[in-house]
């Protein structure tokens, strides 16, 4: 029944195959659940739609920003 | 004011369209609320993004699994 | 493996079972697969925590707004 | 460490950067935290994906609602 | 329709009144919609749930942690 | 950058700071991020509040289930 929602940038289907098996191991031990209860949605959002700090990560990465 | 937000599948614009329409009229009944307070989000998720037990859909539906 | 997230306001015990069992209902039929699939996760937002319009839900009911 | 998730429709990246640098001073300033420690993630929605009132945003334009 | 989810620590009524109205402007000149369109949810999370570089914040603030 | 959102059951502080710790590592390796990028929201539902097959865990626990 956990629910596991990960928002990173956009990965190989390998390393999502990677993400989802490891952080189901983990939550299943913490939990003391079997992994079959566990659910992981990754989400793969575009540089263009994360910002830290106020400012999109396509603009980091370019070096417009000025700081 | 009710958000729901639905992580599945992809489906077509006529499963959204009954989708949205019917969760809306459960949502308004149970809140005692009018239909037009309630927001539906859908998010169609790739099978290679979502992973049960640890395993992506994607695999799973292959056959990649041994168990 | 859906997952329907619905934020809405403070509701009795009775009141989540029917919204759990109903949306799931609708779920399963429209994306064609087992209730045993769909995950409800309800979250009670109190009226301080909720604003539409920029304004907050518990502002709302009291008249505080002067509009 | 304040993390603002935004859902609405399809924008441009000048408002995306708009939209990221302002929500994120909000939130600085209300919080008194330091901008760095701000995330925001901004989620673009199809108008066949949200719904209001039971109706999906891309019905409601094309006055498919016999509403 | 725009929904804004904002995770934050636990603040005031007072802010979070500012908080809503003010993301709320932001969102509405953006998007260029009525403000009447705009949701705001806020979520208050104590600081044993919440960890940035994988230690919690209650621990961070205890000076816990032996880095 | 990465956030991390878990919905579960409610746990022991000690039991948050191991699946912190470890959901980041986790994630700090697959994405090739440094762990202070990593955010992680552990979200705790009440048993009354999350469904799984339409029926609420507090049900499912009790036997009151006719399942």
């Amino acid at each position: 029944m956990p629910v596991i929602q990960v928002d990173g940038p956009q990965i190989s289907v390998d390393k999502k195959r990677e993400l989802a098996r490891r952080l189901t191991e983990v939550a299943a031990e913490v939990y003391e659940m079997g992994k079959e209860h566990i659910i992981v949605l990754i989400r793969e959002n575009p540089p263009e739609n994360v910002a830290v700090g106020g400012e999109l990560i396509v603009d980091r990465r370019k070096g417009t920003s000025t700081k």
